[in-house]
């Protein structure tokens, strides 16, 4: 993603594994799990915090050893969203704050979208508190696993700056009427109702949360890595096509998909009634 | 709106504050109170009441004391959708009603787009029974409170005229077999039900729907007006993107955003954990 | 749908009324039942059976005298999706199979698109199990009402071939995150589940499914069929459209069904108290 930033973009801090605002660690084979650890900052999605993460993905979806992703955060914030501060030690800026604004927004833009581009899928474990685009993080994901004790809100409205890319997100993931509720008003969602509407696949104790999302990334884990990249791929591709479009391109993957090696595995081991051995790739 | 209409169109009652099928009022500062206030014809969206609404929103959108809308009705129904007397009577014009149908079918798109184009938020006040014009009003408006008591139905196929346009709004704000329920059958849904699949934000007690919706008002009217309006219109227009458009769109939303006085101001006042002081526009 | 198939697909087997591996009946004036009935298969998408379906579903669109269809099937399982002994038997074509699966594939899109296109609902109703391009064709139906045993799944992860086109149908029909874990992971949903995400109308006990489906039929064919007819065409059209489009073409559509003698029928019976008459077509 770096090379992508543009020439004024401060250099990146380095991130090796384990330091820096992004922690990545491989807790079983073929699971990554990447940790936002800005606790004292509660996790707000600084240039630094974006560049970090964003490098993190990247690693991850070249690797495939990798067959998914768990995203969690570290201390009592899950993302608090954009680093105010920052935002806001910029208004003395000659232009006021406009270029650094646009880089900003257009690194959160292209982050988001790395998470629907990374090959794996990725699931957010949310022990605490997600506003804003640290909401948008959680609806940006493939699946979501929730606290019971979290809670989620989207209240840029509240200090003047409507959560405009966040809604991008929320407003693919819940009704209409509820991302409209949680964007006007800018009130906090419990984890019950967040899963009610669709914004987490499943809520547990908090204690349960990283485990329960280490679960999923298992089960993944256990199928073909190419078949995962396949569907998820395919997914957000065809659900932007009108329905014929939709079925043609869908048609076209599925012949693809089952003229690889995985499919010609997987469906003999299933007739044969053995596990299936995936080639991989 | 009336500026727009075909010249065919009858001359507009003129309406006043407080007459006529609309009523129109401020229960509190910043508030508009917009009543459908034609109980006798189950305030039927009849040419007359159409153009009423239609004026009474261009008022209060143009209108920059005003931050948030609450639409609600007298008497036992909501709004029973078109006026099928007036629809009738026309059945003997040289042309078999066409022209008037397609004026009327018009008038209602449009009135229902205006509602998307208000510059603030209406929220829907819902106490009684809203049918099939009435439920595309409901469904139209950013958000709604039902009472506990109201229902909501298009009931079109059971007079051989399908809910073609309110079909527009409800497929878009519930899920598209619980639309295609409502429409092929033309059964009555619950408040509760209304609530499940995303038709209204909140259900009370029939006594407790206008304070409830006044009091979302009032929440709103205490943000940034100009944030609302920003976040309001980006929200329509996003949603009807693919995902790489609605991001590169709402980055630069954001940006304009930030460079507005009331993002600068919210934004300090949160970090001096003060209240914000908006400058409005 | 035949005409349609390319040159090389096999002849199809002629299916009776009551013969082969699909059953078309008239339980009641109105109403077709159409019943996979090859449950020692699992109802599987063989080739030939989605031929049959599709031959049934082209009769019965083009006969007037029939106002809504209901889809059930005989056994344990709905549909067990595509015919896996079909695929794998294919792998020694001098191709590998592709073509044979590029026409599979074709052929069961098309089946899908040919359940939107049939002029009347179709109702599933699904007494077992669900899978894959089975669970596809619960969601592709208008509406669907399941066993309270009734499962769903879109499995195909699991053997490495991605539910790809049953994700077609499934994303359109329930939140995105739902329709993600269900690809993703494969696992089963309960009816109960599969009610609340939006993908069947009702659950009710297994002995009731069918007699709650044809109720449904029933409601709709004491309505006007060319009313119905309009506005599910319409349904499947407005909704692909963005918002201004759709008003536009909507409002078109409600113009030409008042015109209509079933409308004109219609809204005098309604004005006049008494029941329609309609004339049909």
């Amino acid at each position: 993603m770096d090379a992508e930033l543009p020439s004024t973009e401060p250099a990146p801090t380095p991130v090796a594994k384990g330091e820096g605002p992004v922690r990545v660690s491989r807790p079983e084979p073929g699971i990554a799990l990447i940790v936002l650890d800005a606790p004292a900052r509660r996790n707000a999605l600084s240039r630094e915090m974006m560049s970090a993460l964003g490098r993190a993905l990247d690693e991850v979806s070249g690797d495939r050893d990798i067959a998914a992703v768990v995203l969690a955060a570290s201390g009592p914030a899950f993302s608090a969203g954009h680093d105010l501060k920052e935002l806001n030690a910029h208004r003395t800026d000659p232009d006021g704050g406009r270029a650094f604004y646009a880089e900003t927004m257009e690194a959160c833009a292209r982050l988001m979208q790395a998470i629907v581009c990374t090959r794996q899928p990725v699931i957010a474990a949310v022990e605490g508190v997600a506003t804003a685009a640290g909401c948008q993080l959680v609806a940006t994901c493939d699946l979501a696993v929730a606290a019971d004790t979290a809670t989620f809100a989207t209240p840029g409205v509240d200090i003047g700056l409507f959560c405009s890319t966040p809604m991008v997100a929320l407003s693919r993931n819940v009704p209409r009427k509820r991302a409209m509720e949680m964007l006007l008003l800018g009130e906090r969602l419990s984890a019950e109702e967040a899963e009610r509407y669709g914004l987490v696949n499943r809520v547990v104790a908090p204690e349960r949360v990283r485990d329960e999302a280490l679960g999923m990334a298992r089960a993944i884990a256990g199928k073909s890595r190419l078949t995962v990249a396949i569907g998820k791929e395919a997914f957000y591709r065809q659900i932007e096509m009108p329905l014929s479009e939709a079925y043609e391109y869908a048609a076209a993957v599925m012949v693809e998909n089952m003229m690889a090696a995985d499919a010609a595995e997987g469906i003999c081991a299933f007739l044969e009634k053995r596990p299936p051995v995936w080639k991989g790739a």
